[in-house]
Parts: C-alpha cells; structure tokens; sequence
C-alpha cells in the first residue's frame, strides 16, 4: 500500500526538483539520475542562498546533504 | 508486548503526521510511504519554521534528519 | 552480571520515562516500544524546552537524537 | 599484553564511574552494564552542568554521547 | 534511462570540475580519479575561499566533504 | 615498506602519549591499550583545557574524539 | 585510466605532505603509513593554527578529520 521513497524518486526523473539541503541552501533541477545513496544527477541546476542565486548546469549532488526533494510537477501517474 | 517502532509507522499511513527536524523546523504531511530508513514520503505537505511557512506539496524527506514524528490522529487500531 | 542496557529498557516497559536529547530538549512519556537502534515509541509524550512545553501524544523518536533515558520508577524487579 | 578498553569497563562494573559528554556535561553513576556500543547503564547517577547538578537515579547511556569515563577508585585486580 | 551518479563523474575524468565543500570553500582542478566513497584526486586544483585563493596542485579530497560537483564544461558524449 | 597506523599504536604501547581531541581537549597519559576503533585505555591521564588542568587517571577514551596522537618518546625500534 | 586515490597516497610515502583537517588547522609531515581509512602516520610533523605554531614529531592522524591532502613535491613518476 506504501509508496517507497526510492520508487517516488524514479517516478520524478526528467522532471524538475528542489532540494533542501543541510547547510541552509536550496538547489533546484531536472533529476537526471540517483543511486541507492540519494546521490543525484542534477541538470541545469540553480543554487539559492538566503542573498545569491547562481546557474551551476548540470552537477552531482551527495545524498548526504539533502533533508527534502519534491517535485513540484508531481510523479507520472502510476503506470 | 512491544510496539516497534517501524510497526507504527506502518499503522499511520494515509494520516496526517507532524516531524521536528534536527536544523529546527518542523513538517506535516500525510504519511504515504516509508523504508527501513525511516526515509519518507508526504503528501500535501507544509513547512513551519520560527516566522516561515510554506506549502511543498508531495515531497521525500531523509529519514536522518528526523527527530520525533507523532500522528495526532493515533494508529488505527490493531487488526 | 551485567544488566545489558537493551535489557534495561524491555524492564521499563510501559512506565514513564525521561529523555534528554541532543538538541538541548527534554521528552517524557510511556515507554511503549523499542528497536536495536533505541528508536523509541512513547505515549502521552510531552516535551519540555528551555522555555516551552508541549503535549505531543503518541510519538515516534529516532534513537540517534538521544542522551540519556531515564525511568524514575525504577525497572520492574528480575523476575 | 594490552588492556583491551572493552575488558577495562568489564572490570569495573559495579564501581562508580564519571563521564564526560560531548555536550560538555558530565556524569557520574554506579556502572551497572554496559554492551559492544559502549551504551552504558548507571545506577545512583548525578548530572553536573556548568552551573547545574540534578539526581537521575538509574539512566541509560547511549555510547556515542560519551568521550572518555574514568573510575577513579580503579578497576579490581585481575585475577 | 537515468544516469547513475557514480558513471557521470567517470565521464567527466580528465576535465575541470568545482566542488562545494561543507565547510564553504570551493575547490576547483581536473579530474583525475575517483573511487566508490567519491574520494577525489585532483590535478591544478585551486582553493576560493570567501576571501582567499590558493594554488594546490595535485591533492586527495575526501568524498565525504563534498555537497556538489559541477563540470562546466559537461560530461563527453555518450559512446 | 608503510607503516600501517595500528602498528605504530602497539609499538607505543607502555609510553607516554599526547592526544587532540575534536572538542578542543588534550589528554596524556600511558597507553595500556587500544582496540580496533582506536578506543584508547590510557593511565596516569591528565586532561588540559585552555585554562584547566586536572588528573583523571586511568581512563578509556573512545576513538572517535581523536583528531591526533602522537608519542614523543617515539615508537620502540622494530624488532 | 583513472587514478585512484588510495594509489596516490602509495605513491607519495616519504614524501611531505600537507593536510587541511576539518577543525580548520593544517598539518604537515613526511608520509611514513596508511590504511583504508585514510588514518596517516606522519613523521616531522607541524600543526599550523591559525596563529599557531608546534612540532610534533611522529604521530598518527585518524581520516576522519581529513579535508585534503596534498604532496607539493608531485609523486614519483609511475613505474
């Protein structure tokens, strides 16, 4: 009955995110890919800090850094 | 005679529950998926922090950040 | 001769314990279950900040967020 | 010809043991048990803050709070 | 269809890569190996801190240090 | 032709140390003993703060507080 | 065609290298040993605070506290 997180994840790819992480910024882009780890595959990244914003292009993000991802588009519905 | 932990977990899916975070916020969402990790997924989900509140919709939350999580709806009774 | 702590905790089962966290807060409540990684299930939980208290009910606390857990009752006897 | 540190606390179970925490408190108490995380269980436990000492009775001890405990009446001959 | 993390970094080898660390300085220098803990050796690398900048040479970065990697220059074609 | 760093412990095994710790702390003392995590048991210990001083005597010291050890005395040629 | 960090550090034993640890200070030393966890035995080594200067002689470093480390001196050419 349960969604589990690692499935809601692959449901998301090619869709755009957003991330909070640890260290306060905010990091949004299209998830390219992930692994077990919630290591991501970002591309056309942006990064907001609580003053900046900068274009990164596509970057891996470690897992460990992160507290929460969505999707504001929503996954694909169930095939 | 034990209620493990994970066990509960199961038992509020579909309910609204609220999280406090280490970095001092605090999550609410309707519990829709969960792993071994504690790793989460909310749906309708909202951020409350010290003077901040926003609306984040289905997200994916890293169990490692996770404090305390309580239903204030209670488990449904055991089957 | 040794009292395992793991088995400690089976022996307050069901009694009102008192758990100092890393963050500085302070949680009571009804020991209702625990796993191998101290996770915790506690009832009628209330939490008690420098400068706040709260009634949170039936909660879920992660075991890596604890200092101390202490049960003022005592344990039942050995049987 | 070393003294392993897991057979130092087994021979000082039942004496009284401080502990320094990484939160800058410290703890005394009766060593009742102790497991292979060096959680630990105390009896008669005092906590002594920079400014505070309150009475906890018998607590348990989650090993990674800990970083050194001392038993200054020493540990018992080995036999 | 996703692109694991891991295969990303092995097709950005040899190019110039900028790392965000979780202590806020940035390492940048080209890429020259990597194992599974995304320990990183570097080529040419520089250290921008928020006021400084310094020449490095070649060095070893532990993975765990790391929140983002980003190859402005992006990943090879796929074979 | 390296030598692992477990065995230059063993080998100073008997001789005064001098640890940093990650909160700031030294300690020294003899090193009776030392396990696989680098727990330490140390004997005759002192601690020294910025501005204190104090005898511990014998003390286990868990290993994941040290930043450094070293042994002015220097390691026992090998055998 | 990558080179892996652990064989980089083979490669430079008896060379000095440079450390940047994660409390913000910086060792140097000659290179005599290390293992899988990147725990270094140094020879000659200093620690240089931020206004800080000390000799420390041989001493083992656990990885854990390791940011990077860099060998000025390149190491040797491959065989």
């Amino acid at each position: 009955m349960a969604d589990a997180p690692v499935r809601l994840l692959e449901r998301v790819l090619q869709q755009r995110v957003t991330l909070m992480l640890k260290d306060g910024r905010e990091l949004s882009g299209r998830l390219l890919g992930v692994d077990e780890h919630m290591n991501l595959v970002l591309d056309d990244a942006d990064e907001t800090g609580p003053e900046t914003r900068r274009r990164l292009g596509r970057l891996i993000l470690r897992g460990s850094n992160v507290i929460t991802l969505h999707a504001p588009q929503g996954p694909a519905a169930k095939p």
